[in-house]
């Protein structure tokens, strides 16, 4: 697609932010889906002129240009899947503003999560979208997937917190959409449709984002139950009993059983579930809260309940939970990552189906998650060649969540790896839809191609 | 549009909900815009089903369909401009489930919102968004509009809610989008480009709403401040406090002129100005939060900081509100209800902008509204047959507001009062493509014609 003359003339075009060496093109072959698909350049952009310019030759030569953060999403979404040029956007990293009058910051999308979060912090502000890589993965690539996390259960998605953005149309026109303000309804909202469209539509250059105010203490706990059915019937009676808990994941029985020696407590029989549960606000009320989500805990059969007193214990309970995922990804050379929902009330269903399904395919599967939304990451894995088999296992869960009336995907996104299943939870009304606005944005199909819609 | 010959066949086809009656087309005539438009028939569905039959017919006939709810709203969204049959959803007023585990509810389009909320409350669940006409407007209606209200500078706006919706098409066909799950990011958001979309996309027909905790305790206060400028400095001061209040709402002079003899205070000098501000969680936080926002405030050279002390005395404080609107709508034959947002640090200046808009055409103004999020609702009044000059201070004042980077509209919408003004506000691409959407959905332009997007 991109022959030795056409790339000479971009480099001519578009300067030394055009990669073509080995090693660029091999770090954005990849993300953390374990796909590869490797490019044929590479430009790194300072600003959204020179995006608009390189879709302008995009336009003129017909190459497709594939957007990309930092490589940390699950679903191959930043991959070349067809091949031609990847638009890594880490260059464009400036906080633009961080307004504490107005409660907004605006900045590029490069800007790393956690960078954006400290420094609203510092100023009392609070941005709460949290994905797992919040400390590597940038703002333009939350807002391509709508990127969650746990804080979600209280504080919403990415989405809630896009007031406005800037991005580069593939034609190579700039679309300012969206409000600078906290509110807004002129219009069609076309920031929103934006977020979560997965780099398929635009090219993100600036995000406007609300802030809201800083928390000023966090308090932690975890809970052991027998069986996940008891774990959930608590996760209900905390979700009404006034407290809106800023965290509710959840581990089952197979991920305990891979972080045996961090836990506080032995685990009973072989159904055990953990819930690791987090409040927050200011001091006495953080303190009070904790303790009266242990008591509901308590009051909901939990077998043990042990707060965190000090920020160091609070390491230790969040550690519980951030091994049992890098340890599943190197317990077995194949790994599959997925991040089903399902209403709250059917996750002991869910967790119940997946040992049958673990076994019909051969195959090791882990769920934890974000309990408070339903979103029940479930985790596959197995021997080398066992690849092929995980696909089918996942096609197998998603006919399974959705039956149980959930979805395939709460914060990953589709990118590559859900595509052969949108089918499955989307009427042909629905894509036929969402077919027609790819074509209102990208006529010619050359941002992001062979992604989330079915080819 | 629709001929004698025409209504006869609706009349079959459609049963006892078509309604051709004086009293009918009358009630359907006008919403609280001062518009005036009556359709040639209303249709009362029971059911999506009878809606899309209705479309069916729309487009074999093609005549033009406007979808109403109680028509509350302020900018003739809901009026039939271009004629033909309204569809009255106030008869689809079921509440289908409200699951307290799962925290969603599944609403028809005709529930009260006060309804809603009430029925959540009753389970320890709260649906945020009250927009003022919370008591009588409807569900599908604050989605249509995106409805915001007091509550949304903690709370976010009708959209942070709607999980997934139903929606008939203008061909007739029914669309199921979004999720039954309180998470999803499977595909385009649909579901949010409907909620906003002001009737012109689809007709709602079901809404899966997001319930959280229902706060146990709601705590309030009034301060009065010299000017307009130091009342912004306090909200600014509590909105980084670390507190984030569940209200924060702003009375310009004018305003407290009209209700003088409901303040618990004497009103000082020429410029004075009030915030009432909300606190909620449990009772203890709630007294607490509002004891640290009244010293803040008093921080913040307030004149003179009121509690309320107890329910009546709350009743009292939000009457002053309350009174504020309906005192401005009778104060003169001529009223026109504006929704501008600006940053928040530029209120005051939108605030002394006023009185000279307000001589240069010869009319009154007022402002209150959403200090916490800058939606400040700008009240124009004047005397008989001074409405064109409003339109003219409306326009001025629409170009001062987005030179403050401001938005016309932060949750009333744009509907027929606001669309000589979009092409200010949007710029030529984000138009073409809302134009694209909307040919997308509605290639005929049956549904709700003549609406937001110029003609």
């Amino acid at each position: 697609m991109l022959d030795t003359a056409l790339l000479d003339d971009l480099g001519r075009a578009l300067g030394p932010g055009l990669r073509l060496d080995q090693a660029a093109l091999e770090a954005a072959a990849t993300d953390d889906s374990g796909l590869r698909h490797p490019p044929q350049a590479v430009f790194f952009p300072r600003n959204a002129d020179e995006i608009a310019r390189l879709m302008g030759l995009s336009t003129r030569y017909g190459f497709p240009v594939t957007p990309r953060g930092a490589g940390t999403g699950l679903c191959g979404g930043c991959l070349a899947r067809e091949g031609g040029l990847v638009v890594d956007t880490t260059a464009m990293a400036r906080i633009l503003s961080v307004d504490t009058i107005n409660g907004v910051a605006v900045v590029e999308p490069g800007v790393v999560t956690k960078t954006l979060r400290d420094a609203a912090a510092t100023v009392g502000l609070f941005y709460p979208p949290d994905p797992a890589s919040f400390a590597t993965c940038t703002l333009g690539g939350n807002a391509a997937t709508n990127a969650g996390g746990p804080a979600c259960v209280k504080y919403g998605v990415t989405r809630d917190y896009v007031l406005g953005l800037t991005a580069v149309l593939p034609d190579g026109e700039i679309l300012k959409t969206g409000v600078a303000t906290r509110k807004g309804v002129v219009g069609y909202d076309l920031a929103g449709l934006l977020v979560g469209s997965e780099g398929t539509l635009g090219i993100i250059t600036e995000l406007t984002l609300k802030l809201i105010p800083h928390p000023r203490e966090v308090r932690t706990a975890v809970a052991l139950f027998a069986d996940a059915r008891a774990a959930v019937a608590a996760v209900s009676a905390v979700m009404t009993s006034g407290i809106c808990p800023s965290a509710v994941e959840f581990l089952d029985r197979a991920c305990l059983g891979l972080v045996t020696e961090l836990l506080p407590f032995k685990l009973p029989g072989d159904d055990a579930a953990l819930l690791l549960l987090e409040v927050d606000g200011d001091p006495d009320t953080a303190a009070r809260d904790i303790g009266r989500v242990a008591a509901i805990c308590r009051d909901s059969r939990a077998l043990s309940v042990l707060p965190a007193d000090d920020a160091a214990r609070r390491e230790q309970l969040w550690d519980i939970r951030r091994q049992t995922s890098t340890r599943i990804h190197e317990s077995a050379p194949v790994y599959l990552s997925e991040d089903t929902v399902v209403p709250i009330a059917r996750i002991p269903d869910l967790i119940d189906a997946l040992p049958g399904l673990a076994q019909r395919f051969g195959l090791t599967v882990y769920a934890f998650g974000h309990a408070g939304d339903g979103n029940i990451h479930v985790n596959v894995t197995g021997e080398a060649g066992s690849r092929e088999r995980g696909h089918a296992l996942v096609r197998a869960l998603v006919a399974a969540v959705l039956s149980l009336g959930g979805t395939m995907s709460g914060e990953h996104g589709v990118g590559i790896t859900k595509q052969p299943f949108i089918d499955m939870e989307l009427s042909p009304r629905s894509l036929a839809l969402q077919q027609g606005l790819k074509r209102l944005f990208d006529p010619d199909s050359r941002l992001n191609p062979g992604k989330v819609l079915p080819r």
